[in-house]
């Protein structure tokens, strides 16, 4: 405890405990203590600095009863403890005000800094503590009792009972530092990394002081503190903040500010190596030469801020040593990887890891034969004009296949797949919102065909009578068999005559030997509406359990099962509502025998047939677009699922899978099966499933992406569940069309909802200050913005009526022009408004890619966008279904 | 322009301009100068400070085309210029590093302060502010030159229309200070309240200056400073910030500091009072002392806060000389006065004012005859006793309607209505419960009775067989006509023997003389599940019409059209696809003619009629039971629309309601009209309709609740329309029943989920750590939170079993064994508990209410929430239908 005056003696003091080596040197060049076991980590730099958990424990009850209470910790973020409702609060931003920091460095400059004490137990950080030379015998006794105490922590089991440290005073005795039971079980210590150290801040109002006590003290060797932190980890920093109760609330603020600096990484860094306490002081105005101020009169200090989505990147931050000990991506990556738990060279277990089984049955939800694929919609049924000219139309498509695995040979040969980067998000999303749109107007035009097929019955509607006519024993033939079928429509309005008839519904009249007679036998009411209810039902159903996610309800393992299970479950509702009402909806047809459909043909094509041999070489023309839609399809799927933030970088992929595919249609042709291409929302949704985030992530931060459980095993397994899907056909034939229909539909709406172009469409309906805070709509032109919307539209528009026209042959080559209309664009835009609408082509890219990019290219008041610009992105295109 | 070292003269040359008399007299108490046409504002203190409209002028350009333009601007909240999107962004928290507030007051220390300086123009302003010893001839003219030059201002149309003001520089001279013809047509200058004052700040780098030139300038008598402003104006503050560019982006940010500290009413309250530069540094100061700080690793300085919901109260960071001036609660009601425009006693024109028709029309919309009433649904039908005991209903309930007259009078005479008070929120929501599970019970069971009504045909069902049957010409008898009623669904299985048949439908075949003969024919298929259809899409529809007022699409005006008619346009909606599709499904019975339902009575029903005369006084029986739901009833009502965010207090008018509800007992009961009673959902919905909002608030405030617009004219208007829907049968008759309990089960579902009850509901779905941050939550332990909501719903549970069973009679006393129940739970909750949980009872509210309001009876940590609880919270219960 120190005196008004006393600085220079005490500052001295601070040094006792340090090596006279180390006081001169400055950090990052001083050398360690011999024999610290923590040597080799202090000299790699901060890639090894552990992460701090700290602790608040206050000082309440003065003047009656005592006690200490942890209220408040952090790791990334601040939790409270609401002491009224025996909980921590949900982990938010800490803000501290002003004077609190500034009191605090006051405090600091007057008070004990011991930096690298020795102390190997509580009792003995105790003693030194309390060694202060202003503080009489008896004071300094009473005060180290006080300290030993016991302080009570609200351990928050994760099923939320809650168990309150006992609070018995102990005695002090070494014995004692073991970690209790409480300690060990309390489910936090999970959360923290291995090596993880603890900073404990004591502060409090003390009446029978007369002097503001502070002490900041860094442990040499990082103990366990006995029962005084709440998890049983080895403590590497102490703070005390005692006083008189004249300051109100000030020491409670003053422990909070400690914690926040601490919390603060650089802070955090500069204090693990300071060597005197100008360092700890200089470290502090660092952090107050950086921190953000909000206005009392526009915020309420009292209001909680949630995490952000990201944090701000530290790199920029770093003090100069430490960004030449290491560069600051290896340093982000070390931090990374340390917080993972991992060394830096370990091969991380969970690559070899498949995805689990949650993932692997969402992902195998989907037999490609049923999604309605853009080339297989095009080509899998005979075209019009082989049947007017009664062709074989197997033998002809064995040649495309020939000819299309000719050209892409060619293609990888040539190493064509270079052309992707010409492949900018304009391309893809237009590529991406077509196949939206197609799923969507499948699902909506096959659930209105049922209407067609089971037509609603009308009052008056002649679709009313029906009964069961027998054969007249007298052989009066009555009108009704003197009618022809094409007249029938007039019976209603004539007399049948005399009939021997019955009412009994058809199956059984036919049974005892009668004709159901009558327009309305043929009829099944009701099947229009019920499918239009299974319809809604499955899409509805499926949309909110994918939402379940991100609800507060439920434990995490159910959001995420119901979430994961979103289609299957919707589907097995439908199926169980469809059962329930036992109605003839229309289900899904599943051949009963495994042999080719087509009825006398063998399991191999002919290569010829009936077809004249010129025809083999025509084949060529529809090939040669047929490859480009398949080159299309393949590449651009290939680029969404290489893009950087999925940190997938497979460069001779793209050359691989192309081979893969001309390889497949060879088979696929000679066999007759349907052609085989990478379908861009099976492929992403399989990627989707295997994402892989931080779990093991601090309080409040948002869980990272940690990168693609990259293996072969799913890819294999989905394929063999969908070859035995084929004997799964006593299960399927269960399942109601419209259900699935149902399911396209929410497959093609969530597609189309998850690209920008989206997002640009909607901005059309929305009043300027009504607008998202978007990136682009910062730097862009709204007008701007507008039009290349409305190009985009455009481009959609004709690609849609050409591939609904009989021009839809020439479809593909329209998709190609995707590519020329982008590159058009440049006339029309700058290049900076296509940064940020799109990306830049290549040619541009090479050259003034530095006087482009953001951060150069505008003036110095905007560079605090740059920031924001080069987070790491939420994947732009994210097709997922499961 | 200062040199270091200048300081002490340059603080006198701060005082030039102001009166001598000044110089001594603190703020609040010194004399205004005389002749100045703002002295009396200034003497009746801060409330008639106008509003400060602060725009930031940076220049750009440096060193080739240096120009100014406007770059922020502030009123409550910052609003940056988007340079490369030409937009503002959306209002923003303003923070600013803390470095810049320490720069921007050193550089006020050193730089001019001019306190009320007499510059009638923007010439003369210049002169002024440049006329510092240091700058010489040449500079000085340069520099004058440079600060006439006309700004940029984006002028942002609300119609998103772009204007940037023209940029040509202009010649210094008088007659160029009138508003230019871009600043008029700024929409900006009509959401500023008349009298409001600009402060101009210009900021930015200045390569030929050799040192830093600060200045700050408060206007004796506010002027229009020409083209330097977006809004023509006058302008109090003028703060110049110039220097070399050594400092980077300073002075940017000390331009922001400046207007930031602007903003704030403290701040703003001193500089508008200050005598001296020390006077502005100590505001500078006491900013600081008050500011939250964001430590820099866990916030990103660049991240945009939005505003918050509530504003903190300002009452507190209030000067001393502040408070004493006016008490806290007049100052913030002037001011909030005069942020509308309105002098303290001028009546406000809006009182008399009726809603718009929009609401006039969405408060109508529902036909009280419609909805489904608790003391309605109780006695509008015949008890079964009565039947059973062939008594007359009709005089039996004329003399319970004069018991219940009699006993509400009496509660009226002895102002029964005072124990209103022990209806605590427990009870309220108990009831609203009730009623809300009434509303969804009801809905739902009439839709599903609908499908038994309407069966669905299952095939082989043996609702398939219809013909038409003629009368046999031979009296050949068939077996049909021979068989009983009770036989007839063995007829299926039967031979019907000749008859002579035709295939016409129902109504054809009876015209034609001939019998539709068959279950089939009076089956009508595919109304179950079209009902379903209608029931599903006028629900959800109503809801996602509700939902369209919060969001970002179309422009507002659109919004709150299809919000407030969101019922309606679910009706119309209904009935366009049920006229589409042109089924015959139930529609609402409107009965043809004006007359008694019951035939054979006159309009007045007789006293007796039927019954013996003790009858006459049994009926006081269930006439005290009734008077206690009517009582309920209107009273739980009358304390919903009471509660103090309403604000409005109608103490006699508890008295004089039931009064009047006691005087249209006896009518209505005499006439045998429905009784008629304060529906709670329809009175909440017609008030709701009224709210009154703040329209011309400022950019980024939510706008307030001002009150009720009180009249008599729409509930005149409303039950006068209801009088005349009778006479629109013709139209009602349209109506499809599914599409009305569609809305009805809206209305529930609304009402219930508006409650506080509910989320406590939803919170037992909850995982602790993902609920939200409720103040409750805060306060009282979860397990007493969950005990609390499990104590309700088991009192719900008992009254939805009692309404149900034979015991309904005794439904009304178990209502109001709500109140008792709320008493016993003192037993088991503390005061503390309940008053987070519930309100507290009258007893314990007036005696130790000091000791158990949260701010006292917390320990000073906890303090801080006191703000948070007593800021104008949200209704609790808000049954909003339209």
């Amino acid at each position: 405890m120190k005196l008004p005056g006393q600085e220079e003696s005490d500052v001295s003091s601070a040094y006792e405990n340090v090596p006279t080596g180390e006081l001169d040197s400055g950090p990052g060049s001083r050398p360690s203590p011999s024999g610290s076991s923590d040597t080799d980590s202090r000299e790699l730099g901060v890639t090894k600095d552990p992460l701090l958990f700290i602790q608040l424990n206050e000082l309440m009850g003065w003047p009656k009863a005592l006690e200490w209470r942890e209220t408040g910790r952090w790791v990334l973020f601040e939790e409270k403890l609401e002491v009224g409702a025996g909980r921590w609060s949900a982990p938010h931003v800490p803000t501290v005000a002003l004077p609190s920091l500034q009191k605090l460095r006051s405090l600091l400059a007057e008070g004990l800094v011991l930096l690298d004490c020795p102390a190997r137990s509580l009792l003995e950080l105790v003693e030194q503590v309390t060694g202060v030379e202003s503080l009489s015998p008896e004071l300094r006794e009473h005060l180290q009792s006080l300290l030993l105490q016991r302080p009570q922590h609200l351990i928050q089991g994760t099923d939320t009972r809650l168990c309150w440290g006992s609070a018995h005073p102990r005695e002090a005795s070494h014995d004692e530092e073991a970690p209790l039971k409480e300690q060990r079980q309390n489910p936090l210590r999970k959360k923290l990394p291995p090596g993880a150290e603890v900073g404990a801040v004591l502060a409090g109002e003390l009446g029978f002081l007369a002097q503001p006590l502070g002490a900041f003290v860094r442990l040499r060797d990082p103990v366990v503190l006995g029962p005084l932190t709440e998890v049983s980890l080895p403590s590497r920093f102490f703070c005390l903040l005692l006083g008189p109760p004249t300051l109100g609330r000030s020491y409670r603020e003053m422990g909070r500010a400690v914690a926040i600096l601490l919390s603060d990484p650089q802070f955090q860094w500069s204090a693990r190596r300071a060597s005197s306490l100008h360092d700890l002081l200089a470290a502090l105005d660092a952090f107050l030469e950086e921190v953000t101020v909000l206005p009392p009169g526009r915020w309420d200090p009292t209001a909680r801020i949630s995490p952000p989505k990201c944090l701000p990147s530290q790199h920029k931050r770093l003090p100069l040593q430490m960004q030449e000990a290491k560069s600051p991506s290896a340093w982000r990556r070390a931090r990374f990887e340390h917080r993972r738990g991992h060394l830096p060279h370990e091969p991380s277990p969970e690559l070899q890891r498949t995805g689990s089984a949650s993932q692997l049955c969402s992902t195998f939800i989907w037999p490609p034969s049923l999604t309605p694929s853009l080339s297989g919609g095009c080509w899998e049924k005979p075209p019009m004009v082989l049947r007017d000219y009664s062709l074989d139309y197997l033998p002809f498509r064995l040649w495309v296949g020939i000819w299309v695995a000719t050209f892409c040979l060619v293609l990888v040969a040539t190493e064509a797949s270079v052309l992707v980067r010409y492949f900018t998000r304009f391309t893809e999303e237009g590529f991406c919102a077509l196949i939206s749109l197609i799923f969507i107007y499948d699902a909506v035009s096959k659930m209105l065909s049922l209407t067609y097929a089971y037509p609603i019955q009308r009052p008056g509607s002649p679709a009313y009578g029906c009964f069961c006519q027998y054969p007249d024993p007298g052989g009066n033939e009555s009108q009704w068999t003197r009618t022809k079928p094409k007249d029938r429509d007039d019976i209603l309005s004539m007399d049948l005559g005399l009939v021997n008839a019955s009412l009994l519904p058809p199956p059984e009249c036919a049974r005892r030997g009668g004709h159901p007679r009558g327009p309305g036998c043929h009829t099944v009411p009701d099947i229009a509406f019920l499918s239009l209810l299974l319809f809604l039902t499955s899409f509805f159903f499926a949309v909110a359990l994918k939402h379940v996610k991100t609800s507060r309800f439920f434990p995490s393992v159910v959001r995420k099962v119901l979430s994961d299970f979103s289609s299957v479950l919707a589907i097995l509702l439908g199926c169980g509502l469809d059962a329930f009402l036992g109605l003839a909806t229309p289900k899904l047809m599943v051949p009963k025998e495994f042999k080719p459909t087509l009825p006398g043909r063998g399991w191999l094509v002919s290569p010829f047939g009936a077809n004249p041999w010129w025809l083999s070489v025509a084949a060529a023309l529809p090939a040669l677009l047929l490859s480009i839609l398949i080159f299309m399809d393949q590449q651009i799927t290939a680029v969404i699922l290489n893009r950087a933030e999925y940190r997938l970088q497979k460069g001779a992929g793209f050359h691989l899978d192309l081979f893969c595919v001309a390889v497949l249609m060879l088979l696929t042709s000679a066999l007759g099966l349907p052609w085989y291409v990478s379908a861009t929302v099976i492929s992403l949704a399989h990627m989707d499933s295997l994402r892989r985030e931080s779990r093991a992530c601090a309080l409040g931060e948002p869980p990272s992406f940690l990168g693609i459980r990259e293996q072969r095993l799913t890819g294999l397994m989905v394929f063999l569940l969908t070859g035995i899907s084929v004997f799964l056909a006593p299960v399927l034939k269960f399942i109601p069309m419209p259900v699935l229909y149902g399911i396209f539909l929410y497959m093609g709406v969530a597609a189309i909802s998850s690209i920008q172009f989206t997002k640009r469409v909607q901005l059309l309906l929305m009043p300027a200050k009504h607008q998202p805070d978007l990136l682009l709509l910062r730097h862009v032109p709204l007008s701007r913005v507008h039009l290349f919307t409305a190009i985009q539209l455009v481009c959609l528009g004709l690609l849609w009526i050409v591939k609904s026209t009989p021009a839809a042959i020439i479809f593909p080559i329209m998709l190609l022009g995707l590519v020329g209309v982008r590159k058009a664009l440049e006339w029309v835009f700058s290049p900076q408004e296509l940064l940020w609408l799109d990306e830049l082509m290549p040619e541009k890219k090479s050259i003034p890619e530095k006087r482009l990019a953001p951060e150069y290219s505008f003036s110095a008041s905007d560079s605090e966008d740059s920031d924001l610009m080069y987070q790491p992105k939420a994947p732009e295109i994210n097709i997922s279904v499961n």
